[in-house]
């Protein structure tokens, strides 16, 4: 079982990672290994994954056979558990708990060489309805607060399989990225009982010069305080704190702005690799009245500079290009 | 001049670095081009930085000359600017201020080839020195509230020169990770009157499992938390908030144990990349009786994992390495 342990001083909280246990040879090995293989992810291959939880594919085709266009499996190598309890104890001064949670794999395509990018929308679509179902059955489980869905494109985007996926973790704490979003958003909403999220695309809106591209139900911007070169965030024009409330309609809409963005930066910055994230509201009652203050985005990152001393000891990022010419460069490409 | 940036939600500051302004092409170039050219950082080439703030070298010999062992050099692309005011203001709802700050790069040795693990241990000692004079003299400057002094060793680790060097940065505003470990001291303090720092070492070195070296002085532990496998951290012993106070006899101790670490860490991991960074009390008043509850200390991170989505997302890393085997591994050394 791996184990979650908390920083006593910062309050991070780190998983131990006990299935996937590191030796030193294991990184220096790493490190010299050439990639390969078979990809566990081709059509053909499905028995190399644990059996599907969800696949779109042809009515009447058998789970976990070829003719699927989308999978969604469990990680073979979780970072946390599904099985078990939270066991919270003390260690002396310390606090841990059982690496309890859910990760899964979303099989993007059978395609090994496509990218969100080169599909047709309507299958960006489905990627993107895939995390809205995995979601709101997760959600079901008493165990979990919140979700982080996320994708590394590219090896410098530390991506280990080539082909191409996204990734669905299920927490049974609010991790704190989010928790500084939340506390953020909730302390300006007593103040000013407005979205503080709603109220920045309002002044963005107006200002122009951070819009990417704006498609009435959805905005793609560069962020006023953005932390990487050209990096992205998509939000929806209407406030919304629960990515898994869309609805088939705005899907549709958001795989049509999602799918230009990707395009646009793939032109600019030639076929970047990227991470991006799905920042949405933690459910189970971890925040009172969430939907009042919260306001769902995906945040998108091009790799284009590393992340270094600076950075790690300080949380403080140094970004080489104004957000405003980045979003100049993808708004004209 | 450069601009700091607040995001509105998190609270998180970057830095947009207009003097080494980049645009979609100059990314997809370094991407391309092969590193080299001549060291500005060896001997013989002291014109090709800006003149020396320290140098350690021979009684009588000539700044900006050959003969120094170490020399403190502004950086030449700085990521702050020292001249003037900081300008905080709003700009509609966001807020911003002048990239005020010192950034200073320590070349640690004349030898393009050597490395800290390969030095002799007093010319680290005098690494460590010049890290306690850059502070106390940077300190006077009443603009600033916290140094972060820093170090990318490698390729991997965001090192973009390959010649032994450091750099510290002073910064107008105290960064969020540093805070962070201050609000908890702070928390902490307020209900036990004790240090957490020296609670945490206390119940480490009565565990052992997690003691890599214990000199009497200092300590390195891989700490309950770790974030990285083989993340080290060095305290001392006794109680001490501001590591610009430190004794020269201390430097020495600290010195011998830090070299050791490397050492180490070089034959376990097959010298490894890594980024170290300092924590020390802010100044200026920043916070109230810091003294008290914070505990300077160096945080060493060897790259052997990287950083992706998830801990993007999150800021709550996946460690496959236990700490209490790292130590082990280190400790046997």
């Amino acid at each position: 079982m791996p184990e979650l342990r908390k920083d006593p001083v910062s309050g991070r909280w780190v998983i131990i990672s006990t299935e996937r246990r590191k030796r030193p040879m294991d990184f220096i090995r790493t490190r010299e290994a050439p990639k390969g293989g078979t990809c566990p992810f081709c059509p053909g291959n499905e028995s190399l994954t644990p059996p599907e939880i969800i696949a779109y594919r042809p009515h009447g085709s058998k789970p976990n056979t070829p003719g699927w266009t989308l999978r969604v499996v469990p990680n073979r190598f979780p970072a946390l558990r599904v099985e078990g309890d939270l066991g919270r104890a003390g260690v002396g001064m310390y606090d841990k708990m059982n690496g309890v949670g859910a990760h899964e794999v979303v099989i993007e395509t059978p395609g090994h060489q496509d990218s969100l990018s080169t599909l047709p929308e309507e299958r960006l679509k489905d990627v993107l309805w895939s995390f809205k179902e995995r979601s709101n059955d997760l959600k079901k489980d008493k165990r979990f607060r919140s979700i982080l869905i996320f994708k590394n494109h590219g090896e410098a985007a530390g991506a280990s399989l080539e082909h191409p996926h996204s990734q669905l973790i299920a927490l049974p704490i609010i991790p704190r990225e989010l928790s500084l979003e939340l506390d953020g958003a909730q302390f300006f909403h007593k103040y000013r009982e407005r979205c503080i999220f709603c109220d920045g695309l309002q002044q963005d809106i107006e200002q122009e010069d951070r819009i990417i591209i704006n498609s009435g139900d959805f905005v793609a911007i560069a962020p006023f305080a953005s932390r990487f070169p050209f990096e992205a965030w998509i939000m929806p024009r209407e406030h919304a704190a629960f990515y898994e409330d869309i609805t088939p309609s705005l899907a549709d809409s958001l795989a049509g702005l999602f799918h230009e963005l990707l395009r646009k930066m793939d032109k600019v910055l030639d076929k970047p690799s990227y991470n991006f994230y799905l920042h949405t509201a933690p459910f189970n009652g971890s925040y009172p009245r969430t939907n009042e203050y919260f306001h769902w985005h995906f945040e998108i990152m091009p790799i284009l500079t590393q992340v270094a001393g600076f950075e790690k000891g300080t949380g403080f990022y140094i970004n080489p290009t104004p957000p405003e010419e980045a979003a100049q460069f993808l708004r004209d490409a």
